[in-house]
């Protein structure tokens, strides 16, 4: 959909990586790699897991939401993949009641874990049961997209009247967000007893073109980003558990302004928050300057959680982290010539957000 | 007003320009570079049209109200003259009901046009007449100065009451600002129609100084940018013919961060949107810089529009315009260093950026 | 409670300037750091008005409430240092009623000045004695910590109901912003009257951490910026007295999207307006580059008001304004191998910036 220049970084190094074509894609040259490429495809070298050994991936995460049967990461622990390979525990099937499907879904999570989920300890109880399944397949991770950063923390009381709206199907928009807000910070504590890293895609105004809605349906595009106000969204997850040990919390920012005004003073501040990679628009070489450019200063190297991207295009992997550890290398080259920072120390930031900081962010290995 | 530095660039490049002046201006010099001025004021080859001729102005393009008479444009007529210099329709007197003479100006738009304008599709087809009108005068383009980017999609017997109630007189804030909003809809819609590329220049507080105002009047400076939400704003418009082959929506933005959030986004997306060049405060070096660095990578070079500017100083356009191709090269040339573009490709862009651009998205010639 | 890296840049740099420690920090040479420090501490050069002389410290300014007796500027009246050291009148203490202990504070503040406070013409007639007051003990400027820049223009009557509200402890949220709202409005007709310059230090959501805050109590840490809105916000004020010769506002901004969106044009236009420079969180290497990239174009350079720090680590106070020297300088001389600003033009604005801007901006000599 995007006719910007990352795709096109990412095109070429693709190009190169997996099938050796070093020609430049033109409208000259586009039949003839076609047909490399479809005489390539069949090859076994071009077979999923024979790209991730060439490409060195030692882990890769896919999302499942919590009603799914996991069926294929049951074949893959049969395999032995799993490890290499991790579900990802992302409910928002169950905690988003702007969903059409969101009582039928509920019932179902009731009737998948065995907990009356129209009380709200139940709710809790069967998040936590499917958690823990999700970690028998690998799971290290939860992961939320939400349409902005708000959280709450209700009593026990205004909680349960809050359920019951729901499954009753009377809720209107207020509701859901509350809803939302609320089963942040339920996830948040689950993260605390279990150790499990949350992630929060927050910022997206989803399906805004209403003839694509109509003929493809939803999650398909004409995905905006939206103002994102992270200081007064996450402080009752914050102000309720912020300083647990166990608590790691990952954001993933589409708003730019956040970043130097309320992330990295934020992630400065709290030991449980760390400040996810460039993400999406932003996953691409100016992006990733603004970013260290605004975060570094005040959040610190070490509160950052290192490069991971959430492409669905698998031979992009490669080219996005190179572009990341340019990046990296960049900046800090020129902190050195600045003489901000030494070499040595320099060469220890970058191994560590290369590399490191991704398994330490999700606490792998 | 301003004490940037920018106008001081222009005005020494206007002084070369027009005057053959090399002598920077300061206290010991302003004396003598005024005479130098008054002297040659009265020479031919300053005239307006000797000076387009000596700038290459292909095209210039004014604005008048919806209920301009168009007597200069009648004269250039006869002159032969339009085609180089043409009108644009700007129809905020028609369009806007916080200006106190708004009734008056939609009784005066009926008598203007013959139509009924007190019934929503009289008043829809008096714009109709008039933008026909306009084009009679070399109109290649609507121009839309809107406080906000907020656009509405209202059922037509919601329309007819809200027209009802402006021209009772009895229109409070908020009526204004859903008029305002659902014309913007409107005028795309007859873009649709007629072809006209539609400009709105959003996101000015207006007359923000009262003394100013009690003195001299509206709109004579004190307007400061304010956050603009186009992502919500635009909405409605886009997802009502946002589509649409036809149509050409050219943005001027104000509010810097939504450039990578909103805009460029929007811009990928939609096939009817573009970016327009960096306007009034960031019409300038740093400006061009922090616009293109956030704009390209997700928005593509060729969802902009090039480079025009709406300065009501004649003799600063060519610095404008140098300024403008200076700095695309110099943002094209770090990429060829950073071998993330070819030379050969850079300098397609950078023709396009410098000059084709412009009249592509202006559908000139 | 920051890991970034100006913390580290301004420790290497007290290291070298008090103590003569060239030795880079780390965990191999922390004791024997450690050890050199505990041994010079005791001597006198290390004595703060020492330091202050080692560090060329014309004048250095303390912020005090209105109701501090200012027993420690009386001493320091007596020894004649008064002139160097300068208290600031930071009337939060008399101006916030979302300080629990508002209606005391106003009556201490009542029978310090011997103003009935309990009427609006009283009320101001105790900050006006305050003010002068303060002025004994060399006070140039006021301060003003607010969670926005929000100002109001109430008529008297309002203005009274307001004031019988906040004493009577019934007010609510809104009222306590209607007041601030008001305060700076007044604190800055004073300062028309008493030509005291005045700074508003805004934007920062306080205390977010109710555990923190809990254990130490108010003021101590958990700040986290938050959007403000200084276009909307300042208008009330600067609508009754923006235009006033005799009034000077500084503004300290820690949104750094307002920088060119809002306050640019703002100095631009307002003779009483000035851009304070980077605070806080922004008061470092990119910092400065965004800030002055953001300012200067529009703003121009003679309506920055140089730099200052707020710090509370004196050692930290000459590196600070090395990094702005330096950053200024790197700045400029970006522009002169652009040909953007002549080589002499650049000493002159950078021997302003480092210099001569703050005493200027504050008034001094």
């Amino acid at each position: 959909m995007f006719a910007g220049t990352p795709s096109r970084l990412w095109i070429d190094h693709s190009l190169k990586f997996a099938f050796g074509i070093e020609t430049p894609l033109s409208p000259q040259t586009a039949d003839d790699i076609y047909n490399q490429i479809a005489t390539r495809l069949g090859e076994p070298d071009l077979l999923p897991l024979a790209i991730l050994d060439r490409a060195n991936v030692e882990v890769i995460a896919t999302t499942e939401f919590a009603l799914d049967p996991l069926h294929h990461h049951q074949s893959m622990l049969e395999q032995g993949l799993i490890g290499r390979i991790r579900t990802t525990y992302r409910p928002d099937d169950v905690t988003d009641p702007s969903r059409p499907a969101i009582v039928e879904n509920l019932q179902q999570f009731s009737a998948l874990t065995g907990e009356n989920v129209s009380s709200w300890p139940g709710l809790i109880n069967a998040h936590r049961q499917r958690r823990e399944t999700f970690r028998r397949f690998g799971a290290i991770a939860t992961d939320h997209g939400v349409p902005n950063a708000m959280t709450a923390d209700l009593a026990l009381v205004e909680k349960q009247a809050l359920l019951d709206k729901i499954l009753s199907g009377k809720h209107d928009a207020t509701d859901a967000q509350l809803f939302r807000a609320q089963m942040l910070t339920e996830m948040a504590l689950l993260s605390v007893e279990d150790g499990m890293v949350m992630q929060i895609h927050a910022g997206s105004s989803r399906n805004t073109d209403p003839l694509l809605f109509a003929e493809r349906g939803p999650d398909l595009g004409a995905d905006i980003p939206t103002p994102t106000d992270y200081g007064n969204g996450l402080r009752a997850l914050l102000g309720r558990c912020g300083n647990e040990p166990n608590l790691r919390l990952l954001m993933f920012v589409l708003d730019e302004t956040t970043y130097a005004r309320e992330l990295a003073p934020m992630a400065g501040y709290w030991p449980s928050l760390m400040i996810g990679p460039p993400w999406w628009f932003h996953d691409s070489p100016q992006g990733i300057r603004r970013y260290l450019d605004q975060v570094v200063e005040t959040a610190g190297f070490y509160n950052l959680a290192g490069f991971n991207d959430d492409t669905r295009a698998l031979l992009s992997i490669p080219a996005r982290h190179d572009v990341w550890r340019r990046e990296v290398c960049g900046f800090l080259a020129r902190w050195i010539a600045e003489h901000r920072l030494s070499a040595s120390a320099a060469r220890d930031v970058a191994v560590h957000l290369s590399y490191q900081a991704a398994k330490d962010a999700y606490r792998i290995g």
